[in-house]
């Protein structure tokens, strides 16, 4: 906890007086006031997180984190467990859809295994591709199922949340993050960290995941409601709240989110998963609200809940529900133009255009 | 209007047999089925489109349309007139909103001398930037005040639009277009097409254009209902609408349109001038709705009306108003990245991942 501790206390606020020089700036560019929308407010707030006048994105990094867990066991994904497996070989290859969009933005994807149920092959690993790695942070094979007993130890919801720190800092060459997940059942722990936090009724944050039908539903439902009932987590203790209902996974994110805020780079969230990741984070350091931008808002419908809860609007809503970073990705993408608007337009005076009369 | 006539006669419908192959290959990649919403919807409306497997968007060009207004006479605009020609100097010197993120998408801007009201000077022109054009088609010194007559001749209004079919048709490597427009005053004729195709009031429609107040916005109104009670244009006739109450760069951009369906080209439109463009290409060939991808949703208020109209539903809305092509630039690598998921994402079987149980 000494690590977590020794982040959380280095997260300074974010710099109000560079934002305000960056919005006079904006102000100047030769443009109607305030005409580029949420690309300019998306300059500001990353200048205002990084504390520069030109911060530069061009080291971008989608960390992909996977975990299994143990609640499979009570059917509440249409997916086999396997799948969590089988995808980081296929994010580990360049055939996911994080790989498609990161290289479209031009960011690597660090692929972590927090707790993927079985070791990971390391034959399967095309090293060839430059733009993608695999760091192995197996903190347990899997959580258990969570409707009988907690999901982890608080050891290990520790451990999780300090592996995220490290795999954070281990990339030397980082301006801007996205976080994403793979993890057959993950939304099951999801729900219930956003019905812990936001006391919001477990139906209706619950949604369809990878795509199940209506019994399905009812059960993910009754599951969800068990497994907070059995262990009732302390939602002022967010440890507390990730060992009991959460997820490797979850936790390595929610590090990833604090180590982030503490280097001042800005961390864009993804969808449902990655948004209960910054429930956690939140709960441990309310100051990273200010580090984190919203890239869409999911299809998975307590996302919302999680965003509201959070004071954070999302950028734009494509009826995405992957997961991965893939929303991610595209928010990096379009925060990058924000910042080209800021650093590259013209003023005014430079390009001898008259103001407004 | 020969050309014109040509080039409708040759916009054939899109390929619905293409798009259902593409629809195939999207459900059977690496994704739960359909979760990468409109990512998907878009790459299969661009196979349908050009009638590819493997559309490329290699080349991607804005066409940044400029001409001015005669009805700027009756105090519609926030700015001074010659700031449309300032605008164009500032867009080939590459330091305008759309200069800033076609570089940031990688495409080229094509800026055309519609019918601004002053020459344009040629030393003025960076030739250095290979990302920049500059192409006069001037039709005339900027449109008459349409709320004493016609804004042009019939005559005008044809070569308006058949520069623009030339316009595009100049451009040998095109993969994907966007359509942007540079025009003090120019929503008030945008206003002025909308009333007449939609029947919807003038004062529901009418928005703030580069920021005017209240007084200003209720003469504005009352201009756009003079323009068209004088006039009386026939939305039966697209060629009547854009003489009388239209303007040199919107039949410009509503020539792009055409061109582009014949070419099979999907074409992205901006903001409410070029969905006013959109407007008059439909009124000429309806069929044109199909090659086109409504980028933003604009803060200008009519704009929503002008693709509920289309049956467009727009792809983000980030309080964007600036115009220039910029929202569309956002689409058109919005559409880019859907693309690349249809064409590089591994299939469940390639990548060796269970399917759904």
């Amino acid at each position: 906890m000494a690590k977590i501790d020794e982040v959380i206390k280095n997260i300074e606020p974010i710099d109000n007086d560079m934002m305000e020089k960056a919005q006079k700036r904006l102000d100047n560019l030769t443009k109607p006031l305030g005409s580029l929308g949420r690309l300019e407010e998306l300059a500001k707030k990353i200048v205002g997180i990084t504390g520069k006048e030109n911060p530069p994105l061009k080291n971008k990094v989608i960390f992909t984190m996977a975990g299994d867990h143990g609640v499979v066991e009570e059917k509440v994904s249409a997916y086999p467990q396997e799948v969590t497996l089988q995808m980081v070989y296929n994010f580990v290859s360049g055939g996911a859809g994080i790989n498609v969009l990161s290289r479209h933005i031009g960011a690597r994807v660090i692929v972590v295994d927090m707790g993927v149920k079985t070791d990971i092959s390391g034959k399967m690993i095309d090293a060839s591709r430059k733009n993608t790695a695999l760091k192995i942070k197996k903190i347990n094979y899997g959580t258990k199922n969570f409707t009988k007993g907690p999901a982890m130890t608080r050891q290990e919801a520790i451990k999780s949340i300090e592996s995220g720190i490290e795999i954070f800092e281990e990339e030397k060459e980082i301006d801007i993050v996205g976080i994403g997940d793979m993890g057959i059942g993950n939304t099951t722990p999801s729900s219930a960290i956003v019905a812990v936090y936001t006391k919001e009724k477990v139906e209706n944050i619950t949604g369809r995941g990878t795509g199940i039908d209506d019994a399905s539903f009812k059960n993910k439902v009754e599951v969800i409601e068990r497994g907070i009932k059995i262990n009732a987590p302390n939602p002022e203790d967010a440890i507390d709240v990730l060992s009991k209902i959460g997820g490797f996974e979850i936790g390595g994110l929610a590090g990833v989110i604090l180590a982030g805020a503490k280097a001042k780079i800005p961390v864009v969230i993804d969808g449902f998963i990655s948004g209960a990741a910054a429930l956690i984070a939140y709960g441990l350091a309310p100051r990273v609200k200010d580090y984190l931008i919203a890239s869409h808002c999911s299809v998975e419908r307590g996302h919302r809940v999680i965003l509201n809860y959070l004071g954070l609007r999302p950028l734009f809503d494509l009826d995405m529900r992957l997961g991965e970073g893939t929303g991610a990705a595209l928010g990096i993408n379009l925060a990058e133009a924000g910042v080209k608007i800021l650093t590259e337009m013209a003023t005014f005076e430079g390009a001898g255009v008259s103001k407004k009369t």
